[in-house]
């Protein structure tokens, strides 16, 4: 834990005075006071955020993090292991849905190898921070250790900052990994905590028998583990997955850097949950994108009083939903910035206040 | 009503023999089966509305009617009659929310007088079509005449026409109309039926004694109008309103040329609601952009069995819902067209299939 300290402390609360100042100038704009909702919502969030009454949304980027899962012998996913590296490739050539949605909305994307088994040789545009070549089955001991998470967060961190340095102004999380929701629905059952059950579902589509067995392989990840479950770290390194501690360091830097993270789905709140747990201002710096149809999602926002931005029923991951939700958080800053005040467009203001 | 009969007779079911072959498509993209969720559905829809298999969505518009409304005489909106035309200066200034919305998502904006008071005299870029200066006080007597009814409804037939003409292929609605939540939530009560109070909110934002007389107001206008309640047309006309009118014709004309109607908020949708009495095949085409804050919304949406896009607490109206579900809706045509197929990215398929 000592070793993340230095992350962990460049973390600092929003400054919420300027709240009032940023909400006036909602309220001055020609609609009435509130009309917009959570859009008015999000667009504070971005000023705190950023610290400003005068935001810029200038760069948008995905970081699409990769990695292999031991547990996936478990028979936990609908999908071969080969997979990873399958959909790593088809990324990289343009073909996978987070193409498709961060050219629709504009957004940079980086797909990062940080623990695939395959080797990925002549993959061209991949990012290579690859710590090791997959997770050990966590049903049957811990999925890596406390040096090798901290090695995978440290990608993250290196990331974000590489992102901020870049002039990034809106960066979003993303993942790719045959089994991830398992150790996932491991890590919120551990931290948030509560039982298994609630926290699992079908991930890319598996039957009542495989969930069934998902589950008990999930209970048995956490009692082998149980010895490593003392610090939110621990358990990362016992029960995640390279790319989910990948994910935890994008968001510590990127708060710590006050550049807002938009969080994609199942996977990524998992490694925002552990982020949280490490760090209590972490959150100030997090946008949830959406509620996805994996089982656990909703148990997770409503244990955590978050609202996400979209609800659509996604469970694919690699960052989808946090391309879709940037648009709408673009939209929410665009309002801020753009539109004409009750006095500069000689509307009439509320004729009842 | 037989007036409408040729608009009427024009729209017809979608072929749902193609749903199969759309399926298969979604099915075979790199992604599990059905893991875009609710953006397959939405996908699937915008293929069954244009009777394709190759959807192309290339020219995105929004058309925003203004018109006043007479009731506002009895102390039911929190800002005054005159708002409406400063807000139409707005919008041509490209100050209002929906400027910023629309040009945020590519979309035109067309800005019709279909019934505003005020003459707009000077007023640039305004698509001039006022049937009438606004209605009549629908709790002392109708709205309108049916005459002037069709005529609105007319206005809206034509710049659907226009629309499709001029190769749009996604058409949104708008309004703008101090007031015209009253209208909106008399038609809820007279053609969903339910009962008045489970369908009226409190607007642009009254308090709690504006609220009970604005409901007292409601039901008093389906008394006094209760004679002219026997069809859609005659409803529309007797506590209906102008931009109401309009949003209905151009519905049911983009969905006779099968134009994609995204439907705003509120007010849009009890237009719909109107247009969906008038034919029974008219819910083929249209979207639903976004669940209101304004409490009513929910009712209508649970009653019609609806799933709207988008669920953000707005309640502004002129379209501003409806923009960015465009962008959703563009989205998930994009993933229809764009992903590469297992086959072609040589991706493995699900294990246990």
């Amino acid at each position: 834990m000592k070793r993340l300290l230095p992350i962990l402390n460049a973390i600092t609360p929003v400054d919420r005075s300027l709240e009032s100042e940023i909400r006036a100038h909602l309220d001055n704009l020609t609609k009435p006071p509130g009309s917009l909702g959570f859009l008015e919502d999000l667009a504070t969030s971005y000023c705190l955020m950023t610290g400003t009454t005068a935001p810029r949304l200038a760069k948008k980027r995905i970081v699409t993090f990769a990695g292999d899962h031991g547990v996936a012998a478990e028979g936990v996913s609908a999908f071969p292991s080969e997979v990873t590296p399958q959909m790593v490739y088809n990324m990289l050539g343009g073909g996978a849905a987070i193409n498709v949605l961060t050219r629709h909305v504009g957004a940079d994307l980086q797909v990062v190898d940080i623990g695939v088994a395959d080797p990925l040789e002549g993959a061209s545009g991949l990012v290579r921070k690859k710590v090791r070549g997959g997770t050990d089955n966590i049903s049957a001991g811990p999925a890596m250790s406390e040096e090798e998470a901290i090695q995978a967060i440290q990608v993250g961190v290196d990331l974000a900052n590489g992102a901020a340095d870049d002039g990034v102004t809106l960066l979003g999380t993303g993942e790719m990994g045959i089994a991830n929701t398992t150790p996932s629905s491991a890590l919120y059952a551990a931290l948030i905590p509560c039982p298994v059950i609630e926290v699992t579902g079908r991930g890319t589509g598996i039957d009542d028998t495989r969930l069934k067995n998902k589950i008990e392989v999930i209970e048995r990840s956490l009692t082998v583990n149980g010895h490593m479950l003392q610090n939110p770290l621990t358990t990362l390194a016992a029960v995640g997955g390279l790319e989910i501690a990948g994910i935890c360091g994008l968001i510590l830097a990127a708060a710590g850097r006050k550049l807002p993270v938009v969080v994609d789905g199942f996977i990524s709140s998992a490694a925002a949950l552990v982020a949280m747990r490490l760090s209590r201002s972490v959150a100030d710096y997090l946008f949830f994108s959406h509620c996805s149809a994996e089982a656990g999602h909703r148990t997770f926002f409503d244990r955590m009083a978050i609202r996400p931005i979209l609800d659509l029923d996604l469970r694919l991951g690699e960052g989808t939903g946090g391309a879709l939700a940037m648009q709408v958080i673009e939209a929410a800053v665009k309002i801020y910035n753009e539109m004409a005040t009750f006095d500069s467009a000689g509307v009439s203001s509320k004729a009842d206040s």
